[in-house]
């Protein structure tokens, strides 16, 4: 008398998840400093000094009927507007507040978008490697995901793209910098991306949305790494924003939806936003955060500890033989296993306590994440395990 | 090419919201003090200081990551652990941290809870008058809800009730204190509607929910006003709560599931829930005002301010002539219009700036809902308007 999928999905745990869940339980039999847990893409960095600072400014108010009270559905429109004004001063764009509806962060962004555009059985394609959330987010919201497999450089197969879209194809989710790769998408990827859709939508005499998950886009390590802004090279592009990684505050639930007057019918799919966000339960977006992420407009935490991370793994990984993609922003390295079957693999590196996620998840098997947003001494500290684990492999 | 739903949804804005941004405008122009704005259900009364003290603990940490993390999709334990002993302490039930989920506030309670629950076409049973926005959350989860009519008391109609019933009705929504009546459902009715379930449910072989959508909980002025805590009356309880109303933080988002372990298939019901949760991408309730809330379990705004206003609503309109229902709870007077059509008579009342909501969306047509939840001074300066309006309708 369940319906079968809230139990299957309820039941089953991300794989993710259950590698955290048995690394809060090892750690308490080992000792913190024995386990090295890769499993989670939670920051690892502080908020940066100015969220604090208007934590206390904002708490500081005689009036907190209004701190604490509903803001519109679509958010409050001083904190849109103040947005929308930094959009601008980055990227040469012109949105305004009514391009914007703040929401719970990015799970939030990417359901509501979801569920604004898509009719019964039309599909969403993903490049992979992608999050594996993503299928959830899309079933649930009444689609189907279509996987375009990627290139050996993890950018994405561009004539797989091409074939993959049909009279059901309602829209592209493009994740850059990506979760699990940490591979930042080209201005030429994404010129020859945006040509494909604007093609085969005339043939199809259909429009197809990207929807831009964006949460990495501040997280790039070196001067020569540009992050396309996306709406700048085709119209029919939703951002989905969130602050989880940018700020380290993804336990607060705050993000938002970008929709560019560009975009067709662009009134009605904002409409849809405000319809698919009260169909799914969001009455608004936390409103202390609101006001927390407008007064952060362009800050964020300490990344270059991110940037020594990533040096260091990378490096010491690669010096071990293992073959790594390095990336160029996020905070993931995707490395190739070193056998076929990457949740062997994963298992064989859990009994060297070194907690790394599968790639079959993320729709690229033979890989596996390893989340390097954790304090440096235990990437130090997992080096001989790896060591450990590479030579098991060499035997 | 846009779903129709979604796009009626975001165009056709509730009543409510329509009349509260009318009233913006409107103060605008004639001045804040001219217009008697009782359209919104949003908390006129502060946070009880220990929210601040809470939150001024919780931020003095110097672990922000931990503080603004991830927690797990359930709730953090420790804060479930703590609601689930207050609970028991005020109940004298048995529940723990496994029998909670917290969530994003009350309207994702209840669309977490339906979704859980509904398989397609099911119906869930909503006793007029209720809030509007259940037919969205309902519909949204693809169920259809069937509508009882009050008793001249706004009570339930059992009789209805009974009828209503049939091999598609999988939940009943209970909401008490109820918005918009301010009536509280006794010991008695509770009783008898959990009496009808259980022989429906045999009858039909098939298990029925209640879902008690409880926010106004606390908000009672009486002291021989009980609120029946219904998980002890019938088993397949589920409690939606909200410390929106109680703590003043409608904004922020917070509240909970109650699964009771007698439920049906309890685990499953609350595998279900977290299923669902990740379906409509709620990653997990905001961790700032998890921790906040579980450091004021028990507290409430100063609600005599409440009180104070009801008593002075119900008695300055009875004595102009108006038909009010008493309100034992929560902070809203239903008054009779005084004439058939109680949007033409909401429409009269706006000429006199007097913003009040027509029960017709509440399906209970004929009446308004009065919000008192404003200034006291507020209702003071309305009671000529309202005098002008009856002697309109005297002429």
């Amino acid at each position: 008398m369940l319906p079968k999928d809230m139990l299957a999905l309820g039941t089953k745990r991300s794989a993710i998840r259950e590698l955290f869940e048995y690394g809060k339980i090892r750690k308490a039999q080992v000792g913190e400093d024995k386990v090295y847990d890769f499993s989670l893409g939670n920051p690892s960095i502080p908020a940066p000094k100015e969220v604090d600072e208007a934590l206390s400014e904002l708490l500081s108010t005689d009036n907190t009927v209004a701190l604490h009270g509903y803001s519109s559905a679509q958010g409050d429109a001083i904190v849109r507007k103040t947005i929308a004004e930094y959009l601008n001063s980055v990227h040469g764009t012109s949105f305004n507040a009514d391009n914007l509806y703040m929401t719970c962060g990015a799970a939030a962004s990417l359901c509501i978008s979801l569920r604004a555009l898509l009719l019964p059985g039309e599909e969403v394609i993903a490049f992979a490697p992608f999050f594996p959330e993503y299928v959830v987010f899309v079933e649930g919201q009444g689609g189907k995901v279509a996987v375009v497999p990627p290139t050996a450089s993890f950018q994405p197969d561009l004539e797989a793209f091409e074939n993959a879209i049909n009279e059901n194809t309602k829209a592209v989710i493009i994740n850059s910098p990506n979760n699990p790769s940490g591979v930042v998408y080209s201005e030429e990827t994404i010129k020859a991306i945006a040509q494909i859709l604007e093609k085969k939508s005339r043939e199809l005499g259909r429009e197809i949305f990207i929807i831009a998950d964006e949460p990495y886009r501040e997280l790039v390590y070196d001067a020569d790494t540009t992050v396309p802004y996306i709406t700048k090279y085709y119209k029919n592009t939703l951002v989905c924003y969130s602050y989880s990684k940018s700020l380290s505050l993804p336990g607060e639930r705050i993000g938002y939806i970008l929709v560019p007057d560009e975009v067709c019918d662009s009134k009605n799919v904002y409409a849809c936003i405000c319809g698919a966000g009260r169909a799914l339960g969001y009455v608004c977006a936390p409103t202390l955060f609101q006001q927390v992420v407008a007064k952060c407009c362009g800050k964020t935490g300490d990344v270059s500890a991110y940037k020594k991370n990533r040096d260091l793994i990378y490096s010491e990984l690669s010096a071990l033989g293992y073959e790594c993609v390095k990336p160029d922003g996020a905070f993931y390295l995707f490395v190739k296993a070193l056998e076929d079957d990457a949740n062997a693999f994963c298992e064989r590196a859990k009994a060297h306590d070194l907690l790394i996620v599968s790639g079959d998840g993320f729709f690229c098997p033979g890989y596996v994440r390893i989340s390097y947003c954790v304090d440096e001494k235990t990437i130090k500290n997992s080096i001989p395990a790896f060591r450990a684990l590479a030579e098991e492999y060499a035997k």
